[in-house]
């Protein structure tokens, strides 16, 4: 698979917690070989739960692992700095941004680090994300602390 | 109740961790009016869950809040990236810190942006994460992605 098959699996992760009426951010997590590890959305709403953001509960649905060596993280929407920090302690050493328009998010922060950054620019990451802010203004603004 | 009693509640979630067979740290969350609004520990072994770190499992068992102004977090253990960055994105304005001797945390870089940190040195929180790293230095290896 593709960066943007994988892109386009992280996106129907966010898909389904919007239809879950959550917030619409989702990854995925690709070991070396290109085998999906693990697969997770935004779970503010669904769970209460205020750290399972689309990277945090992928990375929970992929379990414990001994190393992230060679694994990229794919998600939606450029990252916070809570789930930035977590991609940094766990050493994953390539992020594939779907996009970053709607969020100011932590590139530099990953990029001086050491961290590989690839945005895409997606229109249909992008196009979810505008109408979740639009919609639902203080569920977003609560997830992101402003 | 003052700093040494919230941080005995925090310590009490680590030994509870640690007879669980899991990381021994543990954190409580305190609001601006001294009630407690979250108790947790590290859950990595007990659930499988690599991002369920002390401060982690604590914000997660607080659940939803609209704000974290006024609040503090008591953690045994120095935070990691993750939680360092988690408490910088999540607005977290005070930090307590049992121990910093057996873990390189992250203390300069809240610092750096506005999170006010009080390391107390306890020399009980030392010795239970001391025996840990000497008991169990795989599970502390992958805890801190070393």
């Amino acid at each position: 698979m593709d960066q943007a098959a994988f892109m386009a699996l992280a996106l129907d992760q966010a898909r389904m917690g919007f239809e879950e009426g959550g917030v619409p951010v989702g990854a995925v997590l690709v070991g070396a070989a290109g085998r999906l590890l693990g697969a997770g959305r935004n779970r503010r709403v669904q769970q209460g739960d205020p750290i399972a953001h689309g990277e945090m509960d992928c990375l929970r649905q992929a379990g414990r692992l001994r190393s992230y060596a060679g694994t990229t993280l794919f998600t939606t929407l450029t990252p916070c700095l809570m789930c930035a920090g977590t991609i940094v302690q766990f050493g994953i050493p390539r992020v594939v941004i779907g996009e970053n328009r709607s969020f100011a998010g932590n590139e530099a922060f990953l990029r001086q680090r050491g961290v590989a950054v690839t945005v895409l620019d997606d229109p249909a990451c992008h196009a979810l994300m505008r109408r979740f802010q639009a919609e639902r203004p203080a569920v977003w603004a609560e997830d992101i602390g402003a």
